[in-house]
Parts: structure tokens; C-alpha cells; sequence
């Protein structure tokens, strides 16, 4: 038994192949899958418009459940008839549990079997959150897909808290699903385990057999290694149905789109290429480039020749340059439109060669070209970003 | 005997009515005056791409060369073929001569009968700008229409320095045509003097004289009040040649156009709108409004009912609210394009009220209505946007 539409994702590659081409059918339109969510956390793409989404090519994005309900609140957003209206979004919206900020930000306070408090990032008021309450702020928010509440320990937690995090998300999943009052939203069942697979197997197991619209995998974008996460991507998505889209939550870098495409990923959500954007990082086929290097001084040419994004068919990496020199606006704005057309076009691209059995050949093309950052450049560009939100926030 | 091409200026009034109505043909299209011009202080409208400009109908923009001279500098936007190129924007374009910014920003440190030498704000190094050097910047940015350098002292400034200020204007005026190396680049003359109309008159004889493309009154953004603003403009306007466009530097207010349009001045440049913008202040007919008051935070509505502008047609003032709550970027660019719609609309309203003769039932009304914000406001308005700015400056 499954909640929901079965309809509400198509398969367009056989049940047993991996990577997949579907179609995600949402309240709000189609989505092709493999899919890219670009991140509004505060219901707006940071430093872009819903006409920059549309002219991007966005058919989903993904904004948080915990920031929108602490602001404006739930009343505000349902008085605009929901987070479409209030954001002036009409394409599809997923909308994550509110449970991952709580852990993430460490705003814990307790943590018990019926949900978790934690104090608000705001104003430090005491704030709660239950598997119901998670889901009726996602129904009140109206968004096309709704997550079931999980827990999400850190990566480096000891296997007893592992386990817990698994069995209060299985409980807790029960209860959503449960509580479910609007059937034309999807809900997706979240598998947890960390890095160890027997864990993951016994999650993967009791999620689907409660039976959800579409499954994500959680807690692998907070501190696991790569090859790790890779390992735990193939055995979970192994365990998923095959006629459910399957969601990693919170992942990656494209290296990481293209790996967990080849191991049967649908959609991915990610803050780094917009975040990346306003700290001067631009996705190319080469690598991240850093718009502060001196040698974009004088590059009369686009960042990345041959994008057709409008930041590059526009302006010259000069202009660029010289843009987030003078921390101008308009550099965040460009920037963040560069970086997700490269992550849009890299998963359209990707899903025309699963359509055309080209999949293989891309990817390794891909990976031999695309160089990431190496440790030193990442946390100098992380501490970049790190004052540049101080600065923004102060 | 003028610089330029004599059809540069064309008026659709008869020679002796103000208010006036009016096209500037320059190399880069035609503007219908009287027009306000959006600063594009180092080479962007803040928060605004080139595509929001043309959306918005701007046929002109100001760029200021005391910015981009210090950075990137000159030789990077010759490579870009000029200004335009750098910015990627193909409609028209002003510069200031960079003299205005190094006694405003109160980096002057010698000022001599040949030029001045100040300190650089970005690094303290010394500079030097001469009436012929910043008619060579000017004729490497390309821009199209370039200002003589002139002397602009506090409106508070003794007669003696007043009267040397006229003095060295007039003489720098005469450097700056005899240098002029490109003819299809406009080159304005200014009119300096304060509020002292006898010293306004000297400078105004002395300056069209000389022969200009067009004649701008400086020095009246600078301290004094409105009663004698307006005086001071009524006078020297008065005095300028009717075919030649008149641009009163660095003013302003909705109101102040509007009452300097009826005096009869054709073109206009102000931070005021787009600053605002960034501080939440939204131009509306019955004044300014303060996006973070708390009315705002439920209203559904757009800000400005019945306006016609991008944010008012796609978002909801509680929307618009939140996103300054949160210091989202989208917040400043979507204010920006309420405000200079609004002050676009409004010149093209007066130039049409110009051409219809109902200019006086325009004027009367929208002062009727339009209240400026007090004191009190203007103050808390200011000290917000000092605070932002030092944010985003850190």
C-alpha cells in the first residue's frame, strides 16, 4: 500500500536500470528527473527572482520548513494562499521537515519519543516540533512534496545514537503518514543510518514498507568522506523501489550529481552552488573557479567560454571581477545565475544521455575534466563566505 | 560658436515656456526630457542588472569617474571597448568629471590653479585630477555625455571661496573644451556660484560663453535649503540658452523634480531612490513608505496599489517585508525597481503633462498628495543605510 498518486512519477528507463530518466508530477507541474533543486531557504533563491528561476529553467525548488515557520510564520504565508503565493513561485515546491536545521545548527535542547525542542536561531524561544506539527506546517505551507520528520545524527555518532536516530525515524515516519490531511501533497519517507549499512538496510526496509511517494536518503551531506557516502548511496538505492523517485538530501557538488546519478539518484537539493556564488566560486566544465584570482582582472571573455548562461553571454569575467571587488549586489545576483544554470544544464545533460545510452561516456568525460577545489581553496572560500554572512547578518 | 552637433538638443516646446519638453540625441539613442538618470556608481545601478534597466524603460544612466578611474581603471574598460561594453549597456550614458566625489567624500587635499590632488578612498594614495585628465578618463570611458571639471564647495562656504570656486569652473570650462578630442562625446559646462545669484549670474555668462553641448547647475545637493534651491535654480535656468538641455546635478526628491521641471530643467541624477531602496523606503504617491513597518507585515497586497511595476505586480508587501526582515539580496534589488520605476513613470508623466499643457494640474496634484518624509524619519532612515553600508563594506 502507498499513499498518494501512484502516477505522481513516471519512469521512463526500465525498473532495473541504473541511472534513471522519469518524470516527477507535482500539483504544480512536471519535473524531469534526474532533477536539481536550487535551495530558497527563506522563500527566495538568495539573490534571485522567481523570473530568474523561470528563465533558468527551474521546475522545482526546495525552501525549509524550520526558517519559514519562525519567519514570517505559517499564518502569514497561508493568508498568501501558501508558499507559491507568498514566494510568487508557481512551479513545484519541495519543503523539508524543519528536523535537519535542528540538529545542523545546533539548536538541540531535547530530544524525546514524541519529537524535539530546540531553541529558535532568532531569539532564542523555545520552539518544538513533532511528527504532526511537521507535517501541518508543510500542509500549511501547501508545498507539491512534504518530507516526513526524521532524526539526523552527525556523521561521527556512536552506533547506539545511530540506532536511535533509525528507529525514532521509523516511528516517527509512521506517524506522518498517519497524519497526512491533503492527499494532492506528496510525502517522502526518509531512510537514516549513517554509514553503516546494516542500519541503513533495517531503515530502507521499515520506510518503504510503510509505503511513501518517494523516498530520500538522509544524513550524508554532514561530514561523511566521499567514497563512504558513494557506498551507502548504491545499498540504499538498491533497496528502494524502483517506481518511487529517490531524493538525496542535501548533496553535492557535481562530482557528487553525477556519482549518485550513476548509482540511481532522481533529485538532489544543495546550498553550495548558490552559497559558492556569493563567495566568487563559478562552477565551470574545469572546475570552481575563483572570481577574485587576478588573472579574471583582465578577461575581457566570459568566466566559462561557451556558457550560455546570461551572466556569461552579457559579461566579461573582468566585469565580474571587478563586481565582487567593489561587493557590489549585482556580482551575487550573477554569479548565483552562472552557477545554477551550470548545475541545471549538468542535469539536463545527464538525462539526455540515460535517454540515449550515452550516460557512461559523459560521466567519465565529465569527471575527467572537472577538477574539485582542493582542502585549501575550500576553506579559504568557506571563510570567505563565513564574514561575508557576518557582515550581511550584522 | 558651441561644441557638437547643434540637433543634439531638440525641444518640443517653444523657446520660452518652462517647463520644457524635450530629446537628447546622443551616440547611443534618443531620450525624452525632462528624464531622470539611475547612478551607476561603479559601473552598476546597485542591485540592478542591464536588462532590469531597459525593462524598466531607463534610456540613460550616470556613472561616476572618480569610481571607476580608482578601480578597475581606465585601461580595463578601454579593453571592453569602453564603458558600455564593460557594463554591457547599450543605451546612453553621462559621467561626472570625478571632481564632485573628492570634495564630498572630503578627500581633497590641495586644490590649485591647475587641478587637484586628493587621496584615493580605497588606499589613501595620492591623485591627481586636471581639467585635461578628466576629460581623457571621460573620453576613455566613452561615455556620452562627459562634465567639465569644475570646484564645488559646501553650500556653507565663504564668499571668497565661492568666488574662487567660479573662477577656476570657468577657467577649467575653457581647458576642458579646448582638450575635447571626441567630437560624438557631448561635453556639458557647469554653473557654480552657491546661493549667491550674483555670483550665479557671473558663472552663468562666463560658462555659456564658452560654448557648451549642455549646462548643468552644480553645488545644489549640498547642504542648503529647498526654498533657496529652487530660487537659485529658478535664477540660473533663467539665464542658459533654451536650446540646450539644463541638468541639475545631483537632486532629487520626487518633489524637487517635479518643482524643478516647472522651472525648467531637463535632466536629473540622485542617489536618493536607490539608496532608499537598500534602507527599505519604497516611493509611493502619498510619499515614502518604510517597507519595516509593521503595517506591512500582513498586507497581502503589493506595496503600491495600482502600481505597475515588476514587485508590485508579483509580490505582496508582507513578502517585500520579510525579505528585508531577513536581508535577503532580493530584497534590495526588487526596492530598486519599485523606486526607479516610480521616479521613471514620474518624468515620463510630467513630460507628458509638459506636452499636453497639463502640467500645472500634475504638479499641483502631486504635491497636494505626496508628503516627504520628516526630520525625524529622514535621520533614522539615513543612520539604517550608514549601518548597511559599513556592513557590506567590512
Amino acid at each position: 500500500m502507498t499513499t498518494g498518486d501512484q502516477a505522481a512519477f513516471r519512469l521512463l528507463t526500465s525498473a532495473d536500470s541504473r541511472p534513471r530518466a522519469g518524470v516527477l508530477r507535482t500539483a504544480h507541474g512536471e519535473v524531469p528527473t534526474p532533477a536539481f533543486m536550487p535551495v530558497a531557504t527563506q522563500g527566495t533563491v538568495k539573490a534571485l527572482g522567481t523570473d530568474d528561476l523561470l528563465a533558468l529553467g527551474a521546475r522545482i525548488v526546495l525552501s525549509n520548513t524550520y526558517h519559514l515557520n519562525l519567519r514570517p510564520g505559517v499564518r502569514i504565508i497561508r493568508r498568501h494562499g501558501g508558499l507559491h503565493g507568498f514566494m510568487g513561485w508557481e512551479g513545484s515546491l519541495l519543503t523539508d521537515s524543519g528536523g535537519f536545521q535542528v540538529y545542523s545548527l545546533g539548536l538541540l535542547r531535547t530530544l524525546d519519543d514524541e519529537g524535539v525542542t530546540f531553541k529558535s536561531h532568532l531569539d532564542g524561544s523555545p520552539q518544538r516540533l513533532t511528527p504532526e506539527s511537521a507535517l501541518a506546517i508543510q500542509e500549511a505551507l501547501g508545498s507539491d512534496v512534504a518530507m516526513a520528520l526524521d532524526v539526523c545524527p552527525p556523521a561521527e555518532a556512536a552506533q547506539a545514537e545511530l540506532r536511535r536516530a533509525v528507529e525514532l525515524t521509523t516511528a516517527w515516519a509512521a506517524r506522518c503518514r498517519a497524519a497526512r490531511a491533503r492527499p494532492e501533497q506528496l510525502l517522502f519517507g526518509i531512510v537514516q543510518g549513517g554509514t553503516d549499512l546494516a542500519l541503513r538496510r533495517e531503515s530502507a526496509g521499515a520506510i518503504t514498507g510503510l509505503g511513501f511517494d518517494g523516498y530520500a536518503i538522509g544524513g550524508l551531506s554532514v561530514g561523511e568522506r566521499k567514497a563512504q557516502m558513494y557506498e551507502t548511496v548504491e545499498a540504499v538505492a538498491a533497496l528502494l523501489p524502483a517506481d518511487r523517485p529517490r531524493y538525496l538530501m542535501g548533496v553535492g557538488s557535481p562530482e557528487d550529481l553525477v556519482e549518485a546519478v550513476a548509482l540511481g539518484i532522481d533529485l538532489f537539493d544543495c546550498v553550495l552552488p548558490t552559497r559558492m556564488a556569493r563567495n566568487g566560486g563559478f562552477y565551470a566544465p574545469e572546475g570552481r573557479l575563483n572570481i577574485y584570482n587576478a588573472r579574471f582582472k583582465e578577461q575581457t571573455g566570459p568566466v566559462e567560454h561557451g556558457c550560455e548562461c546570461y551572466t556569461c553571454r552579457h559579461h566579461s569575467a573582468a566585469y565580474l571581477h571587478h563586481l565582487f571587488q567593489a561587493r557590489e549586489l549585482l556580482a551575487y545576483h550573477l554569479a548565483t545565475i552562472h552557477n545554477l544554470h551550470f548545475y541545471l544544464r549538468l542535469m539536463e545533460r545527464l538525462r539526455q544521455s540515460i535517454l540515449d545510452g550515452t550516460f557512461e561516456g559523459l560521466r567519465r568525460d565529465f569527471l575527467a575534466t572537472f577538477k574539485p577545489p582542493d582542502e585549501e581553496v575550500r576553506r579559504g572560500q568557506k571563510q570567505r563566505w563565513l564574514a561575508l554572512r557576518k557582515a550581511l547578518s550584522s
